[in-house]
């Protein structure tokens, strides 16, 4: 059985969510971390956990002060280190909390290399369908599913509502892409675009507590021309808009040139930089080019320039990336961006599989994700094709849960293979139901289940429908195990009785794996 | 639109199948590997391709003797190599070509790490489910969805029926795992085995022309105690039954000791070994632990063996492997093994996503197959919890031939990446409907662009659901290019007017690829 419990942090009123899954036959709970919030009525949004917490700086400008907030300690106990390690990271910029000091209703959490890789879910309206009420259901259905941040991508009409109504009802930090909004107030020409009226909707977006925003910033004059001859072009909206701006006016981008006054406003509301990658490839032909890494160095350069002012910074990656050019991507974003945290879009790993993009991007993503990069953000299976529906965010939130996961445990994250541990000693003990509990996606772990063998008493089964009763090879392998006991209880005998002898070769296995 | 091409052989009346995508507006139709066969009435079976051909020796045995068969002939051309090559990587073991001499309805292929990454599919009734006629639809459905060989792993009344209708309709090779059926023969009880009686199961199947077998001879009695205190123990039925008999009998298993007398039969058929991995991690916890890496030692040794007979190898790998400890795996059975194409399970690389296994599994199988690994299994959704069915045969297909595609684009094997270059072009152009077409599965990438833009003049916009046409990065992209082109009008006729001038920066783009 799953339930929701709260661990008390060190401070009066402090309540760290988490999922706690109950076994049978006294074996230990397991925790699991918790996106999904408080629950909410749509109408009245949530309460507004943070509301007296940090205010005056940033959570960067605390860090490099040696400060410990509150919202550091809340992410530490999630994350299950000391608060003075998040502090520690966040200062060195290797972390970020986007945390906008108008969105009190988040639960603080952290996003760094050294910490569990994170998943951000797009969802939003455009002009050509879908409505308000049915983002914040999408909402609440990617962070039930383990969002830990959402961007709100709307585009159409009744953005500033929708983006409201999601900030409202968010547990998790909000991010947006601010450009587009700026775009609907010109028609939609992207020559029309000025620097004040972006400041206005930065200063809209940032009123309403959006956490942190993508900012494109590293589209330069000059790099535009290298895209010119890709197999795919420019594939990021926000990339295009602003070389299409740059062309028009043949000068660099207001993005660029008033970069020092966007940092003043995001340290204002404590606002991170998710800087674009506006020039990322769209397709395997364009991946690693010379396009996509001259902005990066730019957005290095930004990275640096922000940091000044203790604004915190997350750094966008591909999109498009064949299996053997992924680690060149971290490593030279790693290298460029002082440590910060990369945040990519899958990669998807092949282009042939339209409709199964969840499948080829996840297998990117758990890659790049062992790599070292910090935040993935999902693709789902309408990725080129049309707008996510419900099942598609779900879809999308499975795959890259598992990637995630399986990115923390290539990279060691303490703690992580607890959950494989408990889920697999459950199978083999022929524990169903806790076997589906402890499942990512129980309701169908246990339909399917269902599906061949129905009746309750399979679920206390010793087999299941894949071998039948005859050929079970975890049967078979308990009766070894029983056997081997009966020998070992032989043994014991024969050797005089001793206790503390280890006769089973447990230790020689581990010390063989260093071979 | 999808036809079905043949390509004419070197010798009379060979003609190899292909798929070929016509494209719109003059573009280079596109050739796709193709495994669907001929079609067949269920009743009839598939017509004798191969009768007249090879026979006499093995295909290992014709290579090492520097003749070129028809069915290497036929091979080279699917993969677009040269038979010599085909014939080459034969003799050295580094390639397989299972092709039992009673099976002329296959059509020949070649499985090895210097050619297209292949993807095996299980089907098979249980004693649970399923009927003979459900199985050979299931082999149909796998092969349309490409399945580049099925295993028949029937338990349950019915073996020999099922596998002669799935051998008659198969144009795929097939294999089976012959334990399953002698413990049939012995009621369920692992302890009655005997060779003689294995051997009379292994003698009716090479009749029926089964043309790869997975044997299970490396699970030694001393490593039997090293699963033990394993968290899934061993997780192979074949390794279990066999560990079973093992401590029963506490003697070396009949499968090691009369491995010669195996080598014979296989030779006197053509029948291609399929060294089992009895011993396969079933969770991360016991990935890379010293029963796996004993019995991967025994199986190599069991590879030279069999080489000494011609008779042809493929090694079975794991199972469940975290991302880090995936490599090591290829790494020591290309070393233990002379080169024997490697045939993996997954990897999978988490324990905590059942129903999701054909997802945590395809990130491991695209991983292992750009590291060398020469055939997938692949594992569908209901893995754990239940037998496939259609539908979960078609989802782990999709998600196989993505792992396998995206290891050939990483091992950059010659003329994979035109399928995505071909995709991204049509993607880019907005040829919607090449777009589909060229896609893994049309029917559902069309079905899912139809959902938000169902009329038929969306089928040809230059923008999807997905940005609107306000927003579309692509068609801002192509006013840029077209922009660009204007620009570069200008500077031509600025220049001078000069012809062969290269003013667009394609090359340096990609020299600076290598800084």
């Amino acid at each position: 059985m799953r339930r929701k419990v709260y661990v008390e942090g060190p401070r009066p009123e402090m309540r760290v969510p988490f999922t706690e899954v109950e076994l049978s036959g006294g074996h230990d709970p397991v925790r699991l971390y918790d996106t999904s919030g408080p629950g909410s009525d749509p109408e009245a949004g949530l309460p507004p956990l943070r509301s007296g917490w940090s205010s005056g700086r940033t959570q960067m400008g605390f860090a490099r002060s040696g400060i410990v907030t509150p919202e550091m300690e809340f992410a530490a106990i999630r994350e299950g280190v000391s608060a003075e390690f998040v502090r520690a990271e966040i200062a060195a910029g290797r972390a970020v909390l986007p945390a906008n000091r108008n969105h009190p209703e988040s639960e603080p959490m952290v996003i760094g290399s050294k910490f569990l890789v994170k998943v951000n879910a797009n969802i939003g309206t455009s002009a050509v369908t879908s409505s308000v009420a049915e983002e914040v259901d999408k909402l609440t259905w990617a962070t039930r599913w383990g969002a830990d941040t959402v961007m709100d991508l709307s585009t159409g009409p009744r953005i500033h509502e929708t983006r409201e109504s999601i900030i409202r009802n968010s547990p998790v930090p909000i991010g947006t892409v601010p450009i587009y909004q700026a775009l609907e107030k010109v028609d939609g020409d992207p020559v029309k675009l000025t620097w004040e009226l972006f400041r206005e909707t930065i200063l809209e977006q940032a009123e309403q507590g959006v956490d942190y925003m993508t900012i494109h910033a590293g589209v330069l004059l000059n790099y535009v021309p290298l895209a010119a001859e890709r197999v795919t072009g420019i594939v990021s909206r926000g990339g295009s808009i602003m070389a299409a701006w740059c062309l028009a006016h043949h000068e660099e981008s207001f993005l660029y040139t008033h970069f020092d006054e966007l940092c003043q406003i995001f340290a204002d509301y404590d606002i991170t930089f998710s800087l674009g990658d506006g020039l990322r490839p769209g397709s395997i032909a364009d991946a690693n080019d010379e396009a996509q890494f001259a902005e990066l160095r730019t957005l290095g350069e930004l990275t640096h320039l922000a940091w000044r002012h203790d604004v915190q910074v997350m750094v966008e990656g591909p999109g498009h990336v064949p299996m053997h050019k992924i680690k060149e991507n971290v490593d030279l974003q790693v290298e460029l961006c002082g440590g910060a945290p990369f945040y990519t879009l899958g990669p998807l790993t092949t282009d042939i599989a339209p409709a199964y993009d969840h499948i080829t991007s996840a297998i990117g993503a758990a890659m790049i994700g062992m790599f070292g990069t910090a935040m993935l953000c999902y693709v789902t299976p309408k990725e080129h094709l049309g707008l996510p529906n419900r099942d598609d965010v779900k879809a999308g939130m499975i795959a890259y849960k598992i990637a995630a996961h399986a990115a923390d445990l290539a990279k060691g994250h303490p703690g992580a293979q607890t959950w494989d541990d408990a889920l697999s000693a459950a199978r083999f003990d022929f524990r169903w139901e806790d076997q589906f509990e402890l499942a990512l996606d129980p309701e169908t772990a246990r339909a399917y289940h269902d599906e061949t063998l129905p009746a309750a008493p399979a679920k206390t089964a010793h087999f299941c429908s894949m071998c039948g009763p005859k050929f079970c090879s975890m049967k078979i392998s308990h009766e070894i195990r029983a056997r081997g006991m009966r020998d070992k209880s032989d043994e014991f005998l024969a050797g005089g009785g001793k206790v503390y002898v280890e006769l089973e070769p447990r230790e020689t296995v581990s010390r063989s794996l260093d071979h």
